[in-house]
């Protein structure tokens, strides 16, 4: 199966769970409910839960198991784009074709919504928290998201100044901001895929590859944007290809022998590096 | 022990928890994690935190037993406070006397403050998750916080407007708005303190009579201050005054036969109702 037929799959099935298990548009309150679907449905390519079914069948199990890790890591990734459009933030008035949310909905909303976003990812853990790995995945996954995560690479990205930063600066930013997510998506669905603890490290080591390389390839394709904390701003667009492509080899080894059973992740560490959209 | 002694070595106990537990304000980003502290100390009262303890106590266990998910409702409750005092929001300078974490910090970085502070909290938690009791206390948490707990009571907190709103839809605020983290605050103190099913569902109702009288308290101490979301604006002081004692009765009545042991929490009920700070 080719990366694009893995991902359309992985879409419908996350995106089933998802809109059964949040709150209807008309529930009350529903400017609220309404805001935290805007940008989850329809959404984007839903790369993260992917990773994370993809890991689960690496892992020899039916991808079906990795679903709450897989609609958690997609929630969280929306809260952020959320918080991240707010005008005290990068101040973007649309996202994939459409308002923001705080456009759409006015940013007390779009505060709300983003912290209730992350809430339901955590909701969601925690009933799998009884499952095998699953207080392990929910640990990983805070871990990922907080200040040593996701938050705290937001905050480094906010105050990284053009001609101020050097690359190692700018790949801890990626790290922290981008990778620790896709990482904590595949670390997550392969633990609960029951994968023991020397495969979950190959695959925190596979994820974290594909995760900077993924941002490298994201600032390929912004190249105009001129976004100050672009690996492509900083180094150029050569050096930038031939950076992913070295830590998409790097990531490939790390589960090089696993067989067919990872040939779609395989696929899609393939799709996210070398993407044109 | 009365309630001031109680809540003070409640909130050294908790205190010690979270500053060995956040990273140090020197960390980078060093703003971050600096915002994370500012309103969490000094912090107020630390009632959530006590009532925790108390009903760890009242189940029979030694209170340290309830760390966990004192110092992740004082986390919570801190980072709805740093949200809530957004511009987008109320748009508040000050909090307990000193500048709000935006007009110190910024507000992208009170944004993120305000997120990493939930993070940690489900963290916290989730290193919990394997002991008994742990992963129902962490989902008890999540419901209470996300979008049919407090978010969605602060979301229409935010759209109720005086003279359009019925005792029942501001009842239905409070109950969300504030009650809900007192009951996950109490219910998960006495898990953690292994009670049973029976012990924990009338602490559950305790829970919720003390967080809706608690609300009254402060409406009635704040009563100058015009909210249109207060039960003295819609009422009257005196009505105000007799609901929360008939809460407070209520509450009582619950745990009347728990012995000496639960001792502190009808000390606590009390003072969160009849405090006058």
């Amino acid at each position: 199966m080719d990366a694009d037929a893995y991902l359309a799959e992985s879409a419908s099935l996350v995106d089933r769970f998802l809109d059964a298990r949040l709150p209807a548009p008309a529930e009350p309150p529903a400017a609220l409910h309404g805001a935290m679907r805007h940008l989850l449905f329809p959404g984007g390519k839903r790369l993260r839960p992917a990773l994370a079914f993809a890991a689960c069948e690496a892992a020899g199990a039916p991808r079906e198991a990795a679903l709450p890790i897989a609609a958690a890591v997609e929630l969280i990734h929306t809260y952020s784009l959320v918080h991240d459009d707010l005008p005290c933030m990068d101040d973007d008035a649309e996202r994939r074709g459409r308002p923001t949310v705080h456009v759409a909905f006015g940013e007390a909303v779009a505060v709300l919504a983003g912290d209730a976003l992350q809430a339901e990812a955590f909701a969601i853990l925690g009933e799998a928290a009884e499952a095998d790995g699953g207080p392990l995945v929910l640990r990983d996954l805070a871990a990922s998201v907080g200040s040593r995560g996701l938050v705290g690479g937001q905050a480094d990205d906010l105050a990284f100044e053009a001609g101020h930063g050097d690359v190692d600066a700018l790949e801890s930013i990626h790290r922290r901001k981008t990778a620790a997510l896709i990482r904590a998506a595949v670390t997550g669905g392969a633990r609960l895929g029951r994968a023991d603890g020397p495969r979950a490290a190959a695959l925190a080591r596979f994820g974290e590859r594909v995760g900077l390389a993924f941002q490298i390839a994201d600032d390929l394709l912004d190249r105009d944007a001129g976004e100050p904390s672009s690996y492509v701003a900083l180094c150029g667009a050569d050096a930038a290809r031939r950076r992913a492509e070295a830590l998409l080899d790097e990531a490939l080894t790390e589960i090089e022998d696993w067989g067919e059973r990872a040939e779609p992740l395989r696929e899609l560490a393939r799709f996210a590096v070398r993407r044109n959209r």
